[in-house]
C-alpha cells in the first residue's frame, strides 16, 4: 500500500492518529508525576519521553496542550519539577487509566490504585510501584510552531532504580525489570531481548555482548 | 539505589552514556536513508525518532553532529528529504552495522547488505526489507542550546506499507510486522502484546479493543 501526502490529510481524524501515530516505532511507556502549587499530585501516562544527552543527562517529552496531560503541562510550569516512572507489566492498566478525564481536585494516584511516593529532596511524587523513578527539573519549554505541541527538556537530578538491574558496564536492563513499550496511542508490549551488540566497526562482523 | 545529580555527573563517560540512555525507556529502531548533493545514498540507525503529531504529520529525530550519523544530518540540510525504515527482526544485526565509521564514499546499504529501493517521487533512498517506509521532507531543524544535538522535524509525505497490516482503525500492527526496539544504546528487543485498551473513562474499568 502506496500512500501519498494527500491520501494521509483526507484520513478520517480518528484513522490518521492511529496512522501516523505507529509511525514512528515503538515507543517509551511512561508515568508522568507532578503537583500542583497547592500540593495536589498529578499523574498521567505519556508516550513521548525521549533521550536526549547523557551529560548533561537531558530527557525531552512532547506536550499536546488540548489533551489530557496538560495539567502536568501548566504544573511543570508552575513548578519547574517533576517525574518519570516506568510502567510496568504488572500495572499497564492502571497506566492507561490515567488517561482518563478525572474532574478536578482527584488525585489520578487514588483513582486508579497507584501509589504516591516522594523522596525527602524532589517536591514532584513518584510512583511507589515503578521499579524506575526519575526526578526531573524543567530546563527548557518551547511550542513547536509547526503544531503548537510543547517540547519539555528537563535534567536528570535523581534516580531511583535497583541495584541489581544495574549491568557493570552502566545499562539498565530494563526489559528485566518488567519495563513496557508503547504502539500507537493504545497498544501495550512486553520485550524480548535479541542481542546486546558490541560497538560496530567497519569490516568487522557484529559481536554479541555478553 | 538512590542516585542523584552529583553521583550521575561524577560517573566514567561510557557508563553514564548505557545508563542514562535507558531511562528514558524503550525506543523506536529505525534506519534513516539519504542521499548527499552528489546521489550516494547514505544509511545511518537512529533511536532517537519519536512521535510530534498526526496533523500535519510530524515526526522528530535528534541527531548528535559530532556521532556517526552526521552525514545523515549533513544530507539533510542539503537535500530536503529523508527517508525512516523500520527495523524489523530479521535484520537487526545489518541496521546495527551501519553504526559503523564506514570511509567517505562507501554506501553503508552495500557494507551491511540492505537494499536501496528509490520510489518515483522521492530523492532519498527506502530500506527495500523494511515493511515500515516513510519519506519525509524536512520543516525544521534546530541545534537545542542545552547540549547542541539538533532536533529534525519531518513531514511524512509517502508511506509504504503492507495493507494486511493496517486495523479497521488505522493502527498498524508494528509487531506483527516484526518492528523491533532498543533499549540503551546497543540492545534490540522484540516485543509480545500485552494488550490494546479503548479509551479510559472516569469511573469505569478500562476495556480492551478486538
Amino acid at each position: 500500500m502506496h500512500l501519498n501526502a494527500s491520501d494521509i490529510s483526507q484520513m478520517e481524524q480518528r484513522y490518521r492518529a492511529n496512522f501516523i501515530n505507529t509511525l514512528s516505532g515503538f515507543k517509551s511507556a511512561n508515568l508522568i508525576g507532578s503537583v500542583n502549587l497547592a500540593g495536589q499530585p498529578n499523574l498521567a501516562i505519556v508516550s513521548s519521553v525521549f533521550h536526549i544527552g547523557a551529560h548533561p543527562p537531558l530527557i525531552g517529552m512532547i506536550m499536546r496542550p488540548h489533551t489530557v496531560p496538560r495539567d502536568t503541562l501548566q504544573n511543570i510550569k508552575d513548578t519547574g519539577v517533576y517525574t518519570i516512572n516506568h510502567v510496568h507489566t504488572d500495572f499497564v492498566k492502571a497506566a492507561h487509566h490515567t488517561s482518563a478525564r478525572f474532574p478536578e481536585g482527584v488525585s489520578e494516584f487514588e483513582e486508579v490504585g497507584l501509589t504516591p511516593w516522594f523522596s525527602s529532596t524532589h517536591k514532584a511524587p513518584f510512583v511507589q510501584e515503578s521499579r524506575v523513578k526519575i526526578a526531573l527539573e524543567a530546563q527548557d519549554i518551547q511550542v513547536l510552531a509547526l503544531n503548537q505541541t510543547e517540547l519539555v527538556i528537563g535534567q536528570v537530578v535523581e534516580v531511583i532504580v535497583d541495584e541489581a538491574s544495574i549491568k557493570t558496564d552502566g545499562y539498565i536492563d530494563i526489559e528485566a525489570l518488567g519495563s513496557t513499550t508503547i504502539s500507537g496511542l493504545d497498544s501495550y508490549h512486553q520485550t524480548q531481548r535479541i542481542d546486546r551488540y558490541a560497538y560496530a566497526k567497519a569490516g568487522q562482523p557484529i559481536e554479541t555482548i555478553d
